[in-house]
C-alpha cells in the first residue's frame, strides 16, 4: 500500500457557508444547562406530556403486524394513512395528495427555502421571528428582511410598503402563539393580511407548530384556509406527541408540490417509515382529542404560574405579554438594560432565558427576552422568576 | 372575515429547481411494482434480514428506561453513544467528535453538497454513479462531470486529466460493491487514487453503504483510512439493520465538521433520537458481528443463483460482472439493443430491472442495466432471469 499523502487542507467551502453560523440559542443552551439552573431558555415540551405507554404499545404492534414494510424503504411523500390523518385534522379542505411528511417541520423550512429562494432573492419575516427559519433560509443566500409587527402580528401597511419596494418570494409568518413572542394574530389581522397577500400576489409560508396548544379558545382559522393556493402550511407532531420522533408535514399548493417532493427525495429519501406508522397507530381512534386537552391544561397552569410570579416579583419598568397559548412569554427589560449582558448574571443566580436579539432578522431589540413556561414545573417557575426579578433589580441602570 | 382572494399562481420557483427532476428510478418502480412482476429493479434490502425481535425488545427497553430523553429534542451531532459506536466500528482512528449522525446517508450527500458546492463549481463522479448522489448535488447547481472508470473503478490517469483541466470541489466515489455496477476497487486502485488525490489536493467524498456485505473476503481499507483529512466518509445502517429507521452517518475532517453541523441543524434540527437509542440498544454487545454474516450468506446465495441463471439462460452477446458483495449486478445487452426500450417488454413477461442510463452524469450507455439480487428469492431469481433472457432473445436486433 502506498503511504498516505499528508496533504494540507484541500477543502474549499461553498460561498453560502460564510453566512451560516452556529445557533446562538444552541450556544446559550450549553451555558444554561448547568446543573441546578432553572431554565426558561429551551423550547422543550414537557416530557410529562409524552404518551409513552401509547408509543410503547404502538411500537410493539407495528413490529408485530407490519415490520417488513415499516423497516423498509418507503415513498418520499410519506405514509398514505398518515397523510390522510393530516388532511382530516386540518380545518380546511386538504387533499392528502398535497401533504408531504417531513423529518420535523424544520425540514419543511429547508425544503421550501430550497425550491423558492435564489441568491439575493427577498424573503420577509416577522419582527422578531423563529430563529430556525432564519437558519433554514440562510444557506440559500436570500436577503431576509424583517417586517414591522405589533402585538397583533404583521403590520399589513408595513407589509404593503415592503413588498412595493422590491419583488419578494414570500412572507414567513407564525400566526399562533409565535416563537419567540407568544403572540397570536387576531381574526381581523389575519383577514387583512390574507387579503393584502392575495391582492399583491405575495406567497405566504405559514408555520403552525403551536396552534393546538390554546388555553381558553382556539385561535382563528389559519391563513392557508383562506387562500390555500397562495400559502404553504407547515405543521408538526413535536408539540402534541413528542419531538424525538421528528415528524412534521407540509401542505403545499399543487403548483409547487412536485418540486418540494423532489427536494425531499434528494434530502433524505423519506422520513422514517417506522416512526410514521407508530404515530398513525397512536393517533387513530382520536387519541389527540383526548390527549391534547391535557397538554393545554398543564401549560396553562404553568403560564399562569409564570404570570403570577412575574406580577409578584418583577421590578417596575419590566414589560411582558400574556400569551393565550403555546410555550413562550416575551418580556422586555427596563430602558438601558441588555438581556444578553444580564444572562450570565441570571445564570449565576440559578435561572436562564434566551436574549431576544437572536430572533431578529435585522435591528434587534436588546432589551427583549424569551421565557419558556412549559419545561419547568410550577415550583421551579416561582423560584426561577423570583431569581430573575432579583437579578434585574440588582443590575438595573 | 374578508372573503378569500382567488389570486392567480403567485409562486416563483428558484432557478435551481429547473435542473431538479423526478427520480427516473422512482418512476420506473411505479411501473414495475405491478403485482406478479419479479423485480430486480429496486435497491431494497431483503426484509428477511431485518432484526425485528431485537428492534421490538429495544423499543420496549428505551421507552421503559429512557423515554423522556428519547422522545425529547436532542443534539444536532447525534447521540453520544451512537457516535462512539460508529467511531469504534470503523477500521481507522476516528474521533467520535468527527461523527455526525444523519437521517439516512442520503442526508449526508445533501449536507456535503450544501457546504461544498457553489453554482457552477465542478464535482467529479464515477461512470456510472449512484443516482441519489446526482439528485442530492443538483440543487446546488454544480457542473457534474463523469470520470472514466473500468472494472476496477476510477481510472486515475483520467482523473488527473479531469482535475488538471479545471478546479474541482471533490470526487464522489463508492469503492465497495458500487451502486449501480456492483464493482469494487481493488487495493492497487485505491492506493493510486488516494495518492493522486493527495498530490493534486482533490477532496474525496467516499460513500460506503455496502462495505459490510462482502461474500468471501472483506474489501480493502476505505479511502478515508488512507487520508482522513482529505476525505468525507458516509456510512449507513440501512443495509446492516434496516432502512426504515433512516440512520446514517458522516465522518468529516475537522476543517469542515462545524459547517456540516450547522447545515444539519438547519436541515432537520437532529435525527430522531428515539431511533438512535433503539439502534444503540440493538447494536451493543456486538450484535452486528453475529447478524451481518447472516446477511452476507443470504445475499451470496442469491447472487450465486442469479449468476447461475444468467449463465444458463442469457443469449450470446449479453455481458455481466460477478460482484463480490453488495446488492447489484451490472449487465450489458448485445449491440444495438436499448435497456429502456426493453423494460416494458420485460415487465410484460413478468420481470423488471433498472435501465443503466439513469446512472450516468453524462454520455449514458443505453445497453446497460442494473439487476438487484437481494430482494427476490432464489426461486424468483431463477424464474425472473429466465423471463429476462427470453425477452432479450425475442427482441434482439
Amino acid at each position: 500500500m502506498t503511504p498516505p499523502q499528508a496533504s494540507s487542507n484541500p477543502w474549499l467551502l461553498a460561498e453560502r457557508t460564510a453566512a451560516m453560523n452556529p445557533s446562538v440559542i444552541r450556544e446559550i443552551l450549553k451555558i444554561t444547562e448547568r446543573p441546578g439552573v432553572i431554565s426558561f431558555a429551551g423550547g422543550l415540551p414537557s416530557p410529562r406530556t409524552f404518551p409513552v405507554a401509547e408509543f410503547a404499545a404502538a411500537c410493539a404492534k407495528v413490529l408485530r403486524d407490519d415490520a417488513s414494510a415499516a423497516l423498509q424503504y418507503a415513498a418520499s411523500e410519506g405514509l398514505g394513512p398518515l397523510r390522510e390523518l393530516v388532511a382530516q385534522m386540518l380545518p380546511w379542505q386538504v387533499d392528502p395528495a398535497q401533504v408531504l411528511i417531513t423529518t420535523g417541520s424544520q425540514q419543511g423550512l429547508d425544503l421550501v427555502g430550497k425550491i423558492l429562494l435564489d441568491k439575493d432573492s427577498r424573503v420577509l419575516v416577522e419582527t422578531p421571528t423563529y430563529l430556525g427559519a432564519l437558519q433554514a433560509f440562510t444557506p440559500m443566500q436570500p436577503k431576509i428582511v424583517g417586517v414591522a409587527c405589533d402585538d397583533n402580528g404583521v403590520d399589513v401597511a408595513a407589509l404593503r410598503d415592503a413588498v412595493r419596494a422590491e419583488s419578494t418570494r414570500f412572507l414567513y409568518v407564525l400566526p399562533n402563539f409565535q416563537n419567540p413572542t407568544g403572540r397570536t394574530m387576531p381574526e381581523s389581522s389575519r383577514a387583512s393580511l390574507s387579503q393584502a397577500a392575495g391582492e399583491i400576489g405575495l406567497p405566504l409560508l405559514e408555520d403552525n407548530p403551536y396552534g393546538d396548544l390554546w388555553f381558553d379558545t382556539p385561535p382563528p382559522l389559519p391563513l392557508a384556509a383562506r387562500n390555500p393556493d397562495g400559502c404553504v402550511y407547515l405543521g408538526s407532531f413535536s408539540k402534541v406527541l413528542a419531538p424525538g420522533l421528528r415528524l412534521g408535514f407540509v401542505v403545499a399548493p399543487k403548483a409547487i408540490y412536485p418540486k418540494l417532493l423532489q427536494a425531499k427525495q434528494a434530502a433524505d429519501l423519506h422520513t422514517p417509515g417506522f416512526n410514521q406508522r407508530v404515530v398513525v397507530e397512536v393517533m387513530k381512534d382520536g387519541f389527540l382529542r383526548r390527549h391534547v386537552p391535557t397538554i393545554r391544561a398543564l401549560y396553562k397552569s404553568q403560564r399562569d404560574a409564570m404570570l403570577s410570579a412575574m406580577k409578584q416579583h418583577m421590578p417596575a419598568g419590566v414589560e411582558w405579554n400574556t400569551p393565550s397559548g403555546g410555550m413562550f412569554l416575551w418580556a422586555r427589560l427596563p430602558q438601558g438594560m441588555n438581556a444578553a449582558e444580564l444572562l450570565p448574571k441570571a445564570v449565576d443566580k440559578g435561572v436562564a432565558f434566551v436574549p431576544g436579539a437572536a430572533f431578529y432578522a435585522d435591528h434587534p431589540d436588546a432589551r427583549t427576552l424569551r421565557l419558556s413556561f412549559v419545561t419547568a414545573s410550577v415550583q421551579e417557575i416561582q423560584t426561577g422568576i423570583e431569581a430573575l426579578a432579583k437579578t434585574i433589580e440588582e443590575n438595573r441602570a
